[in-house]
């Protein structure tokens, strides 16, 4: 059988440093563990601007469409700030989410136990904290048409238009019912309804997709400014949330900051099976391209390795070299080895970004 | 001179336990400061609906254009949650809110200090925590055409619209420069730049208006999604936050849980001056009905009075009587008086709605 096969896509800032982290790791279970990837890297956001004058080259978009899955780093950066808005580094990832059609973004907010005291919030209401948010990806305020700035007489008005279909709301609600059998059981789903259209289809469909098919996971549903709240007040309260992909993209920050530590959080992008089962998947690190540190071996690796672990669970099928690989940044972490962005007032050994490649490729 | 009008609309839930303790507060300045107020009051949400079939009857509706300011209570409650969206309760808020055209939210995010140690956040993290975010209130994803919920082929589509013109930007924006001024001068205005046109104008808009009117104020731009974390990691990084009406809704809800007592925190919608120079004006605390506390005398009145004393700011140019007011509820607290939702490890005299409201008379 053919080896399965990997896109790099490391993009802008300090996505080529912590990727080539990720390569390293790739290598090493091809070395050890008879896992031997099909790696092939290409360009995107800034980077593939640079070259190609788009964020996305249709050649890279075709390839992505190919792969058994795509390991993205990060994109954007100052430079790019005043580009159109139609080539921004932004509209690379974008594209890519649409076209591969990824509609489940799974992004877990977890705190690690070595970390614990990093975070913001107080240690008891953070400790153990292992909330799964999948976002909708696809759809939503994102994508929806009419969008656009335009004139009305002498004033300029500014559109986007929130739209959702009931299938796009089932099978992301779908796919949060069949992860919270395999963790907490308990789903709750977070919308508008008391102000939006959209929010009460929302409700209705994760609802009746509850109803029919996972009567047995527990269900809630909280309106979104709440679920902010709640995230803040007592997150552990949460085990799997549901939500569209604006309240998605500002909730699962503000979830992922509740741990403190944002270098750590990887992220996956699942759509539909492939004629091999696998689902279209795309894996990157929550964190963005952190322009300020760029260049300098200050980055964090571990959440662009952690994507890799995802990416052998949910693409691979390998949940135990996943597990493996999870525990080998455990141990790092609980060894005290740290990245500038993990250094607490309880210290640790300051370690550069390719320093902390060497602690988990050791740790394995 | 006539007196100045109140119409108070206690709405539902705990909105008629808190408003009783404010009419008290109304009556001891009347009675001490010679500042007395025609007091009217009607009904709003799920009370005008019981009553009139509809969460705010036409004749309040009127009342409450006339009158110099509208306190309210708070809306919405379980026996309302199966009404037809045109009736819920919410509308009736959502229908003063527009019809009044109250495009200016303020809604501060304050830590009181006996209060830092109730906060899920480290206490050197929100200690003398003082944000004011300034939410767009009047238009938005809230109001925006086409809406609700049709057909295509076999399935529903749920749509609403952000719309936003230069106009409705500029107007937000220059109240929170003029609030900035009167505090640390430094304005932060968060958007989606970089996913929806709409934040481009937004960001667009505050930043012509800044330049052209306010220079000396301190600007700066921020996507929403860092907008939350950075609310999480670092919230006395800011000011004033400006942002639109479901950004403001899900942020401000965010940083009013950093400072552990949602029970405090009140709020004002301004809209245009009126022909007497006041802005037409609506006060009400940040909290929402609490349905499960209803009808026992635990639920804290301090929001809901201190959205009185933001009127006497406001409204009444009453600085002096609102600070009065405010040195009140502090002394209060410093007292260690606690409503049950104040009720931390650190202990306290626990008292009802109505023994804080004799506590805060007293302290007056
Ligand atoms: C980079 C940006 C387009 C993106 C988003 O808004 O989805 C990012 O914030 C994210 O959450 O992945
Ligand atoms: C009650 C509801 C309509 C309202 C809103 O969404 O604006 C509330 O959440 C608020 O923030 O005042």
């Amino acid at each position: 059988m053919a080896n399965p096969s990997l896109l790099i896509l490391p993009g802008d800032g300090i996505g080529p440093e912590v990727m080539a982290q990720v390569r390293r790791v790739i290598d090493w279970f091809g070395a050890n563990k008879d896992l031997v990837f099909d790696v092939s890297e290409d360009l995107v956001g800034g980077a593939a601007y640079d070259k190609h004058g788009t964020p996305l080259h249709d050649d890279t978009m075709a390839k992505a469409q190919e792969v058994d899955a795509v390991l993205l780093g990060a994109v954007g950066g100052p430079k790019y700030d005043d580009l159109d808005f139609a080539v921004k580094p932004e509209r690379g990832l974008l594209r890519l989410r649409k076209e591969m059609d990824l509609f489940s973004n799974l992004r877990p907010a977890q705190c690690f136990d070595a970390l614990a005291d990093f975070s913001s919030l107080k240690k008891d209401v953070v400790a153990g904290l292992d909330i799964m948010i999948v976002r909708e990806l696809t759809s939503g305020v994102y994508f929806g048409e009419p969008r656009g700035i335009h004139k009305e007489g002498n004033e300029r008005v500014g559109v986007n238009t929130q739209r959702y279909t009931e299938s796009e709301i089932a099978r992301v609600a779908r796919s949060a019912f069949e992860l919270a059998k395999r963790r907490g059981n308990k789903v709750c789903s977070m919308e508008k309804a008391n102000v939006m259209e959209s929010g009460i289809l929302w409700r209705d469909v994760v609802q009746e997709i509850h109803d029919a098919e996972y009567p047995e996971v527990e269900l809630s549903h909280m309106y979104a400014d709440n679920g902010a709240m709640q995230l803040v007040r007592a997150p552990k309260q949460f085990d799997v949330i549901v939500t569209d992909n604006l309240f998605g993209d500002v909730l699962s920050d503000c979830a992922a900051m509740l741990t403190g530590s944002l270098g750590m959080l990887p992220s996956a992008s699942l759509g539909l099976p492939m004629g091999n089962g696998r689902p279209k998947a795309l894996y990157e690190p929550v964190h963005g391209s952190a322009p300020d540190i760029t260049g300098q071996g200050k980055a964090n690796p571990i959440a662009c390795i952690l994507s890799f672990a995802m990416a052998l669970r949910y693409s691979f099928d390998e949940g135990a070299n996943a597990d493996l690989l999870e525990g080998a940044v455990q141990k790092v972490l609980a060894d005290g080895v740290r990245t500038a962005d993990l250094m607490g007032p309880e210290g640790g050994t300051p370690v550069s970004t390719g320093e902390m490649g060497d602690a988990i490729l050791a740790a394995l």
